[in-house]
């Protein structure tokens, strides 16, 4: 399997007319903040100053996770199916705030440990019934790993839009974004684990310990795709091999929180130029999440203290995405207004 | 004159109903971070757990201001009507976000000095040709406070719906405010000051300086509505106004940046209940807002480095006052979508 690699982004010319195109507009210059970096990322995405947001959709992809068996959260296993029968019917944070946003959502099976059957609104890509517990080996064969990837790359290419966002859902999966967090980035384990959906200290300490074992027992593993494989999920491989092919096709990729961002520590390890199409939609209040986005040098549009994971953070930023393409699109210049410039 | 009051809020069994409504949705609790908070807001102010958001409006109010003389800003006064054309034209940064967000959009001639002459979507409310220089004299009578408020409170009365947000445009009225800040937070004039629409640091310095002299030759001036008829503009006078209105109607007051806030400042000295009908939109990029937020312990929503005024960081933040509503209208509950609740 060929793993996409981020299409280049750079292009001096374009970006000094979209600078133009920027300042030219009737507010006092770089008055628009993080929207207008915004609007040039989005140019240079799109390669034009012409900038249009075009169906946007989120995925989401749930999994079920091995390392659940060390008691690493505070809800059971099952909540991970079930929640996927909430957003299959509609009742989810992800579902309301997508309609509310007119984004299309799709639910992805990635690997839940449950029986479906066959849904007419689920997409079926269950590589297994939930990952192998990583305390005791690899999460997922290489095999699996890169069927997982390729899941992630043929959903990409079945969307019509320009902008994906990513979302997840699986009880256990903070524990393996923490652990894959660590290895990708060398931080200190303790500042990688967070509550998740709601540990106690006492909990937290625990997950670390996990977490500190399984470093241990692992440690001659280095390459990213063998990080991956040994400490990720199956909806963490999918998102990964979706971001590299949604750069290949020059999309707006939207970042959610911690998990999502784990998925892009690989992705990035992989082929850098993946962050040129990354727009981070928050940061997110699970510990650990605002060391990634240093770590990526990254700066997300909302600080709403959100940890719920499913693409809540994508969907909610997307108005914000919506509001850059429309100003750059919309708003009078100096000139074709008639208002002075500043003096001097 | 009566200066409207804002109705009480507090409602120990509704708040309690509220919590528990939004903790029975399927998510972790509290992972909505801020927008659970908001979620009860909304649900006090409209004192019901069913909220919604009804046609909100946001006003613009322009005036011009005396102060100018004393060369505070980096743009020439002209600029105030031209942008009040560029509004009635749809050019405008408010014009785009208000459309893209479906918000009504009202501007009101405050007080600018220019005769537009009969405009159809021009709201004239002209007190005068703008205020006197406050370096000089008093920038309003009391007469002319008291008609701005008056015009302010007149236009919350002829709106529709249930969500009003306040937006401004003059050159100088960030000397204005900043001189307000001043006088009703005691916080020292040089953390008051910044960059306005662009000053250099000698601008800024210099904008300083005028309004310390100012200060000292205004002493003896102790009560809110003094304080404002002798620094304030007419755009802020009437969003003191329309502020305390909006509170008695039980409308829920979006607040913008730093000039929007300093009316906020006047209102809530004269009755501290408004604050509890004020979301803070965004923190601005122009000194001194952070710091009057802090003051009003305020937790604004967005963080985008805006400094452009009109109202644009509410039309901005609309989207996430109506995710905040319909997760609370459209979630499923733990017991309507059988989702298991955390262990333990």
């Amino acid at each position: 399997m060929r793993i996409p690699s981020a299409s280049p982004i750079h292009n001096a010319a374009l970006a000094d007319q979209l600078s133009s195109a920027i300042n030219n507009k009737t507010k006092p210059l770089g008055s628009l903040g993080t929207l207008e970096r915004l609007a040039l990322q989005l140019g240079m995405i799109q390669q034009s100053v012409d900038v249009r947001l075009v169906r946007p959709a989120i995925l989401v992809f749930a999994a079920d996770h091995g390392i659940v068996a060390e008691g690493v959260s505070a809800y059971p296993q099952s909540v991970t199916w079930q929640m996927v029968e909430n957003f299959l019917a509609g009742g989810a944070a992800i579902n309301v705030f997508a309609r509310q946003n007119g984004c299309a959502l799709q639910i992805v099976d990635a690997g839940v440990n449950h029986d479906f059957g066959t849904r007419a609104t689920l997409i079926d890509r269950k590589v297994a019934m939930g990952t192998h517990n990583f305390a005791q080996g690899q999460a997922m064969t290489e095999a699996e790993c890169l069927r997982a990837i390729g899941h992630g790359i043929e959903l990409i290419d079945g969307l019509d839009g320009n902008v994906v966002g990513f979302g997840e859902m699986g009880i256990g999966n903070t524990t393996a974004a923490a652990a894959l967090m660590h290895k990708m980035t060398g931080i200190a384990v303790a500042d990688c684990v967070g509550a998740g959906t709601g540990l106690p200290p006492e909990g937290i300490a625990h997950k670390a310990s996990v977490i500190e074992a399984a470093v241990a027992r692992h440690a001659e593993v280095r390459e990213p795709l063998d990080i991956l494989a040994t400490f990720g999920g199956f909806e963490i491989a999918m998102i990964a091999g979706a971001m590299l092919r949604a750069a290949e096709r020059r999309m707006v990729i939207l970042v959610d929180g911690f998990i999502v961002t784990s998925a892009l520590l690989v992705a990035a390890r992989l082929h850098p130029a993946v962050l040129d199409y990354c727009v981070f939609s928050h940061c997110s209040n699970e510990r650990g999440h605002q060391r990634m986005l240093e770590h990526l040098n990254a700066t997300p549009l909302l600080h709403l203290g959100l940890r719920l994971g499913e693409g809540t953070g994508c969907a909610l930023a997307l108005p914000l995405l919506a509001s850059a393409a429309a100003f750059l699109q919309e708003m009078a210049t100096f000139d074709s207004a008639q208002v002075s410039q500043r003096e001097g």
